[in-house]
């Protein structure tokens, strides 16, 4: 054991003096718990660069005033019944310890305590229809084990740093090629960039981009998350609202739009109404962009997952004149505590962009990154998205079925036709609160809708999101939710 | 296989056309290679939602015009012997693609751009005495790849976010509990936040507390990747000098001192004079930064391996102010590719940093945590520390032995006492970079300390890593070195 205590050869104390006092105030102030050994007094004066006579006799002080005992044979320890009122001494120093003045912080650092900027967590519910989590035990885990394995037993590459912040080569290579197949985005692996997860993306976009009081056109209703990553920049949101269509891109080309700098939108599954943005919509906002000299930011969150719908393909794909970046991640496909995603960009702002992601953490974990390029190039990954999406269409099915059987009229669904989530309205007269309240009485977990608006939400919207739940929860939890509504 | 192509039921042109055209300029761009196999005509038509007919007379006329091929009972293939002249055609509206005006950056965006803010890397050399990298081999990647196993069989817990961003509380209470004993650190698990790695929480402490044009004091010279966060966030630079005491504490004092809000010090073993902060320095910095209101970065890099040196507690353990921000990264002490640090917060401080956090990445890679928390629980770390300490011993009586013997009184060794590099200053008429460019043409790699300096350097100063090299490339290399120095 490494156990450090402060020996100042400077001052005109003792030696063994400090020994023994070091020592007592680790005892009463807990750092050396009643019972713990104490390292051998041989040890304690080698690391010390003193001389052993004077640490024994540190020892013996404390010994004859019942802070130590000795076992013969084993050594010396902590006494484990030290007088109480020595314990109840406060621990030494602590008093003052936040008596300090308040530490300031930048603008970046005040805009992050505004209250309004973070929520508080949802408490855990029975049958949690929240968005975003994936099926977790349908996660083929032992793959993911054994390509891991894989890595941590031949390659010991996996331990460097890697040459460049951008990511490793052939897992940007792997993922060009799957977007190029899957969702018909234009790039080389040279435009790539691995990030930990989308939010770090739109993080270091909003870093290298955004002035603070630049504006930023976003979708309303939309991601709160990335909403969180401008405002904390000290950018202003124009809100921009979504239609069935998505984007209505038609309010950005009015007069009274502000000079914008970057467009936020989830193209493939709008959130939170699930809107798939049109191609005529998609070829509009690229023209819009092109003569607005904007950047849009296409988060192509949910893309993987459709149900009878004609793929679209990426606006990354559609733009000619270099005015995407494309935010992408692998935390809903894979899972979340996987911390890997990507940045498509062009190729003017890849320098810029791969000191940013230095700057920010040096590189992302790389055998975590390996263990992902085999995943793709070994068609695990294609294989689980396409067992995903047989079983969330099931599951979708279900919550459309119960939906209906139960609320007949009163509910309006949209959004269902892709993702992992989609959105109802209900006619009712229950206000928002008291549905998210009822429901959570009865262990169930919903979202309004209202808080992703920036203007006036119409209310009575909820998110639903299905793709962790079995058939039985998805039956049983809306049963539960037609309780608190149709029988209030 | 996904292929997404567009297909806009909004135009004119027929849908039969539409595929053509776009399966035609798939293959000319190269999307679609020589030999690849096409979705058959059902499943293109069903994702595609148009009739199985139109997709199949799209198929004939390419098949027609020789970009297809069929192979009976194994599909439809794009033409091995494509003519020449068509492969030649420039891919389709690629021609356009960087005449764009150039992108905006933002402030941050642009200091990332200045030249002089980042280096290229050092090209590998046979033998390199690169500092911060350890004994790849000596890792046991064997017990590494079983606690990942452990945690990817039994825990689907790791699949999941975390409920906050602060890390895993089991990981965060092991790290509280070993910097205690082994640093004098005084915190608990409530103080710590898991974070990518020290680079991360450079940047974080950097974006929280300083505004563009606040000053940092630096020790000078000093550690790159630092200076490289604050200049990259707009912070002005003050640098202190440093002796082999450490920090100049005096230099601070005097009344041409700007107003300080933030002091970065690396006190276990200055980067890169290897000097260990002095107890009595270390009070010093505390009352200073008491009576200025300044907060302490405290980068206790290297503190694990010190020779026969009294180990002096850290200067958060001895602060009684709240004042210290304590900074440490397992990358060294494990592998640099392993993205996991912490920071050690004053508690006024927990919650500002735990929402930069989830704006940052939303948290560290969660597998590797669970991971970690059994690797220092279970005593892995600290017996490798101990073994490793052993071994870098060993290595560096080696190389100031190799030192001694080439080059006698010609050669001062600096900063030798701890850590896993030394600083040399050597007695010669040839300047730094003949010497570092004459060691790399005998395939020896070594950095010239005068890039660490902000105010003059004196030069013929050489960092000398010898961590991650054994004894025989040690001896080999000095060898070298002096035959350049030497023969002069």
């Amino acid at each position: 054991m490494d156990f450090v205590i402060t020996i100042n050869s400077h001052v005109h104390t003792p030696l063994h003096r400090q020994v023994y006092e070091e020592l007592r105030q680790a005892i009463l102030s807990g750092r050396l718990a009643p019972g713990q050994k104490l390292p051998s007094t041989r040890s304690l004066a080698q690391s010390l660069s003193i001389s052993r006579a004077t640490v024994t006799q540190g020892y013996e002080q404390l010994l004859s005033e019942g802070y130590l005992e000795t076992t013969i044979g084993s050594g010396t320890f902590v006494c484990r019944q030290l007088p109480d009122d020595l314990l109840q001494t406060p621990p030494i120093e602590s008093t003052s310890q936040v008596t300090n003045s308040p530490i300031s912080l930048s603008a970046y650092g005040v805009s992050l305590t505004e209250r309004s900027l973070f929520r508080l967590p949802e408490p855990e519910a029975q049958i949690s229809f929240s968005y975003g989590r994936p099926a977790f035990d349908k996660f083929p885990l032992h793959v993911w084990r054994q390509l891991l394995s894989r890595h941590c037993r031949v390659n010991t590459d996996v331990l460097d740093y890697t040459n460049n912040s951008m990511g490793d080569q052939r897992l940007r290579e792997a993922i060009a090629a799957y977007l190029s197949r899957s969702r018909a985005v234009k790039c080389s692996a040279e435009q790539i960039i691995i990030i930990d997860g989308s939010q770090q993306g739109l993080d270091l976009i909003t870093r290298l981009l955004i002035n603070r009081g630049d504006w930023i056109a976003v979708e309303d209703p939309g991601y709160l998350g990335a909403r969180r990553a401008f405002l904390a920049n000290g950018a202003r949101l124009f809100p921009v609202s979504v239609d069935e269509s998505g984007l209505l891109v038609t309010n950005l080309t009015t007069d009274i739009t502000p000079k914008i700098k970057l467009i936020y939108v989830t193209p493939s599954h709008q959130f939170p109404t699930g809107a798939l943005l049109s191609l005529p919509r998609r070829l509009e906002l690229l023209a819009w962009a092109h003569k607005s000299e904007a950047i849009i930011i296409e988060d192509d969150y949910d893309s993987e997952y459709r149900y009878g719908q004609r793929p679209i393909p990426a606006l990354q794909g559609l733009d000619h004149r270099n005015s995407v970046i494309y935010v992408g991640t692998f935390s809903k496909v894979l899972f979340p505590a996987l911390r890997l995603g990507y940045l498509v960009l062009p190729h003017t702002l890849v320098d810029v962009f791969t000191r940013a992601k230095w700057l920010a953490d040096r590189q992302s974990s790389l055998l975590e990154q390996h263990a992902l390029t085999d995943f793709i190039n070994e068609g695990h990954l294609e294989r689980h998205i396409r067992r995903m999406r047989s079983l969330y269409d099931q599951r979708r099915q279900t919550l459309v079925k119960s939906l209906a059987a139960h609320f007949g009229d009163k509910v309006t669904i949209i959004g269902e036709n892709a993702g992992m989530h989609l959105m109802v309205k209900i006619n009712t007269t229950l206000s928002d609160q008291e549905i998210v309240q009822g429901a959570a009485h009865l262990g169930v977990g919903i979202n309004a809708a209202h808080s992703y608006y920036l203007k006036t939400s119409p209310g009575s919207e909820f998110v639903l999101g299905y793709a962790e739940l079995n058939e039985q929860k998805i039956q049983d939890g809306i049963d539960r939710l037609a309780q608190i509504i149709l029988n209030s």
